[in-house]
């Protein structure tokens, strides 16, 4: 894999994914991360003085009319080898709500931040990825050439749900599975694949101090399964561990 | 089933279903069929001069503020029994669009009006499913005693997706799905059930002149598996005749 843009990366699993494609033994030539603010990404920025082939891209995901200049930006890192691996990670999880606290402004926020940013971000990158696609020819489907992992959850599994409640994120979710089952099709035909991810139950803010894997646990995992994603994985759902979920 | 409640009434297949259960030998004795304009809804107006159990509640369901208006006005007509059937009928479908060619704006705007506001208006009419459901304490789980029927779309099966593309529709209608099974554990308690409906592929506007299902064949066989429900089907995704679908 000679590039990779993984989006909200300044803490949590995005920081997690960035510090472990770092550590693997074949790291990205191109790891781009973004973040909302530079300055308060310190981490990130630490990080990035310790490794030039981390690039630190600002942006705010929700500013949707920028993402064509911010495409040019990715176009004069990777050049003519294009993006091989475009990651969808940044989200955001309103507090839990039954129905009877659900509101509307909660469930287009979270629908926007979740769903509409991943889906117009690919839209932005498809050329990146198609150039990475056609370069690397001869390699196989996967991350390789091409792919697009979108950053789901098991609580976007409607299989799954025994428990109710979280009308956002929940919906947000599924439909971001929804769109990315739509993408495995749309660009089979330019060889650029596209999975959603659950990352497990993860000690981030989001999951809280009670959950069982650490972000290194949970990331070492996802980049172990993100590199051996194959055409077999194409649309498909799959946890940090690689096993496969319901929709 | 003394009510039923159902949105989208001026045309395809709300009016269907208003015609089918004004036609079906059990009608409930309020059919409240709602519409954004009342001037304009004028099969609707020929059926209510005709049927005295039909009453047409004028609402856009983009105003999400006036539901609790409506709510009391749903109220005013099924007063201490309740309202048993909550159809959520009404939505959008935007022209078919490949990834190259999709909109923020259809994205957000097709998820307002086909999950936010089913949503909504739930949360708006629980305490009138709730009174039913206590109403009707001794009638067994399912339209005679209260039922969320949310019109989804095979559309809205990320398992039977195999063709892509219709990014606003789909998503909107996998995070319908998600919401109503989070809706038919949350509201299990008090004995309110929910399901998604996928109507078939039916001669409307949305579905086009080449379906092969006429509205009425649809609607008949809706109107027969909505009576028919029961709560081996709460929180499942059934088509128009039954069967059931894959998330």
């Amino acid at each position: 894999m000679n590039s990779i843009l993984i989006t909200g990366c300044n803490r949590g699993l995005g920081l997690g994914l960035v510090r472990s494609f770092l550590k693997h033994p074949s790291s990205p030539r191109h790891i781009i991360a973004t973040c909302r603010n530079i300055q308060q990404a310190e981490e990130l920025n630490s990080l990035a003085q310790e490794h030039a082939n981390l690039h630190i891209l600002q942006i705010d995901l929700k500013d949707i009319d920028k993402y064509e200049d911010f495409a040019r930006q990715v176009e004069s890192i990777v050049q003519d080898n294009g993006l091989n691996v475009l990651f969808n990670n940044a989200g955001i999880s309103p507090k839990s709500t039954r129905l009877g606290f659900v509101k509307s402004d909660d469930l287009v926020e979270t629908f926007v931040t979740n769903t509409v940013a991943p889906i117009m971000l690919t839209k932005a990158l498809v050329p990146q990825l198609k150039k990475a696609a056609e370069f690397n020819a001869s390699a196989p489907i996967g991350p390789q050439r091409a792919c697009i992992i979108n950053m789901s959850s098991i609580l976007g599994s409607i299989e799954a749900n025994s428990d109710g409640g979280l009308y956002a994120y929940r919906t947000s979710k599924s439909a971001l599975n929804a769109a990315t089952k739509s993408m495995s099709i749309d660009l089979k035909p330019n060889n650029i694949m596209a999975v959603v991810l659950h990352p497990g139950w993860v000690r981030t803010d989001m999951g809280g101090s009670k959950a069982p894997l650490s972000v290194e646990q949970s990331c070492t995992k996802i980049v172990q399964t993100v590199m051996t994603l194959s055409e077999q994985h194409n649309g498909s759902f799959l946890q940090y561990d690689g096993r496969q979920l319901q929709w």
